[in-house]
C-alpha cells in the first residue's frame, strides 16, 4: 500500500458538482490513489441536485430551444438557482462548465488549478445550456476534447481525476510527475521493464548500460522523436512561448 | 421517457476493456441513455481483470523501469496474455491504449468507431507499459486529451460515452446530432430557452422572428464567430481537408 499522508491541518482542496446525476459520483474516483486521498481527507467532494432548483411540481430544468431545433436546453434561471446555492455552501471556487465549446483543457491548467483552492464544475446535458447563464455568473468554459459527451460528468470526473493526483501529498514518493508527458512540452519517452527479452525484442541496449547520462539523454531523444512524429502541434506551441 | 429501441436481431456494438479496476465499470455508464442502451442490448460491455494473468502467487503486473527512475511499468507478458485472452474470446475489435501519447481522439473517430463492431481497450497505470507489447500487439495509442489521468479508466469510458450515444437508436428521435459542435467542423452555436428574459438579459430578437431562414443564418455565422473567437485550430483543420 502507498503511504497517504493525512489532510491534518490543511484545508482539502475543494471539488463542488452541479449535475442531474450526482448518484455517478465518486464513481471512478473511488478508487486507487485519487480514491484513497478523498477518503484522507486531502481533498473534498460536494455534490448539488440541479433539478433541487427546478420549477414546478415535475421540477423542470430544461424546455425547448427558443427559435426552433431539436433537443432541450436547460434553463438560465434554474441554473442561476443552484449555482448561487451551491456558491452559498462554497463559495469563491472558480466555475466551470464542461463544454465541448469550451477552452481545451491542459496538463498546465491541471496543475493550476490543483494549486488553487478547488473547482466548481456545471456538468450539464449535451444539448447545452442557455447563453445568458454564462453571462451572468460569469461562468467559464473547458472542453477535455474535441468530441461530444452524453453529459458533463464524465468530463468533471476527467478534470477532477487530472487535477486531484497533483495535490501534494496523493501521488506516493514513489511515483514521478516530472518525467510524465506534458511536463516539459513533450510526449514521454518509451518505457521498458523485466523481461530483458520478449518474443524476440530486446530491450534497448542503453538502458541496460548503467550509464546514467547516456540513459537520459536517450530518453529525452525519443522524447523529442515521439512528439516530433506524431504532435509537431505541442513543439509549435512550445516554441512560442 | 426517450424511447429506447431494443436491439432485436442486431449484433450489438461490442465494448472489450482491459483493466486493473474492472470494478470502476460501468459505473457513470449505466446512467442515462447511455446505460438503458447497455440494458437495452444495443451495446455489451466485457471486462478483462489483467491481474488474472500475472505473475507468480502474487499475480504480479509490473515491475522497475529498465534504466532506472520513479514509479512502474506494467509488463509485455502479462499484458499480451491478457489481451491474447480477451481477444480469444472476442477477437476483430480494433485495439486501443488509452494513453497521452496517443493520436487525439475525435467526433470524427467516435463516428468511425461507432459504424464498425465495437472497440477493446486497454486502460493502463499512468507510470506507462512496457513499449514492446505495443509493437508485439499491434495496439493503437489513442489520447483523450492533452493532460494526465491516474490510470486509464476514465479515458476509456469517455471514449466509450462518446462513441455509444452514436450507436444508431441510442438518442431518441427528439435528440439532434446534426447541430452539435464539430459536426460540419465547428462549434456549436450558443443556445437559448424560456424565459424570454432573465434578470435583464434578452434573448436575441431573431430567433423570437419565426423566420426559420433568418435564424439558420444567424446560427451559423454565431457558430463560425465563436468558433473562429475560440479555436481557430479547428478552422485551420477544416480549410486543409
Amino acid at each position: 500500500m502507498p503511504h497517504i499522508p493525512t489532510a491534518g491541518d490543511r484545508t482539502p482542496w475543494r471539488a463542488s458538482v452541479l449535475t442531474l446525476f450526482p448518484e455517478m459520483f465518486p464513481g471512478p474516483l473511488r478508487f486507487s490513489l485519487v480514491g484513497q486521498a478523498l477518503e484522507a481527507g486531502l481533498w473534498s467532494l460536494a455534490l448539488h441536485q440541479i433539478r433541487d432548483c427546478g420549477i414546478g411540481r415535475h421540477r423542470a430544468v430544461d424546455d425547448t430551444p427558443t427559435g426552433g431545433g431539436a433537443g432541450m436546453v436547460m434553463r438560465a434561471d434554474v441554473l442561476a438557482a443552484a449555482i448561487d446555492q451551491a456558491r452559498s455552501v462554497v463559495p469563491d471556487l472558480p466555475l466551470i462548465y464542461m463544454s465541448p465549446r469550451g477552452a481545451p483543457f491542459t496538463q498546465a491548467r491541471a496543475r493550476a488549478l490543483s494549486e488553487g483552492p478547488g473547482v466548481m464544475l456545471l456538468a450539464g446535458r449535451f444539448e447545452g445550456i442557455d447563453e445568458r447563464v454564462i453571462e451572468g455568473r460569469g461562468i467559464e468554459e473547458i472542453s477535455i476534447g474535441d468530441y461530444v459527451l452524453s453529459g458533463g460528468e464524465l468530463a468533471a470526473m476527467t478534470l477532477l481525476d487530472a487535477c486531484v493526483r497533483l495535490i501534494p501529498g496523493v501521488l506516493g514518493a514513489a511515483d514521478s510527475l516530472t518525467h510524465e508527458s506534458f511536463e516539459g512540452g513533450l510526449l514521454e519517452y518509451p518505457q521498458y521493464t523485466k523481461p530483458r527479452e520478449w518474443e524476440g525484442r530486446a530491450t534497448p541496449e542503453v538502458l541496460l548500460s548503467g550509464d546514467h547520462a547516456r540513459i537520459a539523454a536517450w530518453r529525452r531523444a525519443e522524447a523529442e522523436r515521439i512528439t516530433r512524429e506524431r504532435r509537431p502541434d505541442l513543439l509549435a506551441r512550445k516554441t512560442k512561448t
